[in-house]
């Protein structure tokens, strides 16, 4: 089994505790290890073959100091991009590695910037996953929804048969109205997008050259040095792709165009931390509903619902209800707990004053 | 003239800005000077003989070093209390010194943490004060009211003889209801307590024995040295003194007792800045009326009424009304504007919980 993160992001909506430089994958949001090292830890115990990491040349001095302490457990390797083109390219790129060395080797994709509670149940649902895969599937998981969300995109599943699934997918939806959401949760059928992806890697790549022919095209046309897991003259050849491809997700490209897609219904609980808001999801909040991170010591004087990270500093609270307030060396964001999504409006205006020190 | 500035407080209020050995009147609430030396250089112009400036041991080195170069510009005399009694005993110390030199010197006693905006307008009131104080009267400073304030005590003046005044005063009343406050202000008589003072040290003294006989008999007990502005022993004397006498304010001991007090109407912007949700008071707002102050850059989407102190960082207000945020290097306070008054309680907490350090 290879194990393929997909760590390029540059999420804003961490800010000012993300930065540029480092994105939410790299940063450590709950105290401890970064959401990426988490997210390498959670598949060890799986005895991957193979850890391949994509990032940016940005980030990539980062994410290798990161992950440096992973080699004696896996073989950790960090492929970077030289621009980010959505998930497409990143899966293609690292599929044609992998079919060199193992063709029929399977591949799970994973988002570096996810949380899941239940570590155990997640490596459960890998190895269903797996077997499906092995089975010739396009294998995607779908988390069992709670809650009628409107952020994330959702996948209609062929239920008819029931039990625990894999299930035939029906098809991928958009994010949804509020009132589709509240029918999808009802309905029992719907699932999440997760973003996570199992496969073998002659499918996935007999799938991209069906539905992304221009992409099959680049990858075929990559030459590999006698390490197979070697391209040659990296930089250029990774360049010259990269400039004629167009970005383009794995999920618009491949899945929702595939006739083979199943779902696994996924219980281990899930989130995409997409913005400071969704903290409460991931993290256990006090007995007031607070969440306050980074902190020395901490006084409530009737406050609740807030997400406080405190620089390491002592934090003093009274009468402050859902705010998010996030203190860092150089920056001090104070926010309406319903607002979160416009945290990416201030790195706009950093960009725009080109305060880029902060961003 | 002689300045008599009272800088014993020991104010939480503006904590976590504000801690105990660096209490309101010795911090730069505004950026720049502290309130003790805005307080000195407005009486500057009014050239004192002598300013003296009553404080504690435990900020008597920061004030010291807070006042040492105005000594070209005018002799500033630092006492230090050894344990805080209210005002009568400071003052009535105060003017003991005075009087060796200067037996019917005028004696104007100011609060060191009091914010004035008109500079001009307050000494030219001073001198007008002078008038009075040299015919005899005790005056205080009253000023006009501008809103319903229940925080402040109350002078009703009797304002039969109209003009500019000085008015003869009827009474001094505690914070009143909001209904009483509401009275007051349309009543047009009534001023607010600025506990500014002028007289002339043996009216006072001569005031003091008379309605505080106990505080006037330790005073009279006091040897001075060969130099009429030392104490012999100061310390030794202080300290006996200041273990019988009990504590008092001037205004419950003479003020309200005594029968020749005058009153000034004051209109020079004054505010005893008694909390951080008074700072819109004295600092300009900007156009969304958030007072920003100690900050790098400031970026606002859809923000108001806020007072942020960012401790030299980028602050970015999104969908934020009416809330308090101080950031200091080892605390950060978040509260609603109108629960400023319970700053004082978290103090309480941290003296509670034994974290002296952030006190």
């Amino acid at each position: 089994m290879y194990i393929v993160i997909l760590a390029g992001g540059s999420g804003t909506r961490f800010w000012p505790l993300s930065r540029k430089k480092s994105p939410k994958q790299l940063i450590s949001v709950f105290g401890g290890k970064s959401m990426l090292q988490r997210t390498v830890e959670r598949v060890l115990p799986l005895k991957p073959k193979r850890v391949i990491v994509i990032t940016n040349s940005l980030q990539a001095e980062e994410t290798a100091r990161q992950l440096k302490n992973y080699h004696r457990s896996a073989r950790v390797d960090i492929i970077e991009e030289p621009v980010g083109r959505n998930t497409a390219p990143a899966i293609g790129l690292a599929a044609s590695f992998i079919a060199r060395y193992d063709p029929t080797g399977i591949m799970v994709v994973l988002p570096a910037d996810h949380y899941i509670v239940r570590e155990e149940e997640f490596q459960k649902a890998v190895m269903k996953g797996r077997e499906s895969a092995l089975n010739g599937y396009l294998v995607t998981m779908g988390v069992v929804p709670t809650r009628p969300e409107t952020g994330y995109g959702y996948i209609e599943a062929d239920t008819a048969l029931r039990g625990p699934g894999p299930f035939p997918v029906r098809r991928f939806v958009e994010k949804p109205s509020l009132e589709k959401a509240l029918n999808y949760l009802d309905s029992g059928n719907f699932y999440w997008n997760s973003g996570i992806f199992i496969w073998s890697v002659d499918v996935i790549l007999d799938k991209i050259l069906e539905h992304m022919p221009d992409l099959a095209a680049a990858l075929a046309g990559l030459t590999f040095n006698d390490d197979i897991w070697e391209l040659k003259d990296f930089n250029l050849q990774i360049e010259a792709i990269y400039r004629v491809i167009k970005g383009e997700s794995i999920d618009y490209g491949v899945m929702e165009k595939a006739d083979n897609v199943m779902v696994i219904p996924a219980q281990f609980g899930w989130s995409d931390v997409g913005s400071w808001s969704a903290l409460p999801e991931v993290i256990e909040t006090d007995s007031s509903g607070n969440v306050i991170i980074k902190t020395k010591h901490e006084i409530n004087i009737d406050s609740g619902g807030c997400l406080v990270c405190g620089d390491e500093k002592l934090v003093a609270l009274i009468g402050v209800n859902e705010m998010i307030v996030v203190n860092t060396d150089d920056a001090l964001l104070v926010c309406a707990k319903d607002r979160a999504q416009d945290v990416k409006r201030v790195v706009e205006e950093l960009e725009n004053r080109g305060l880029t020190a902060y961003m």
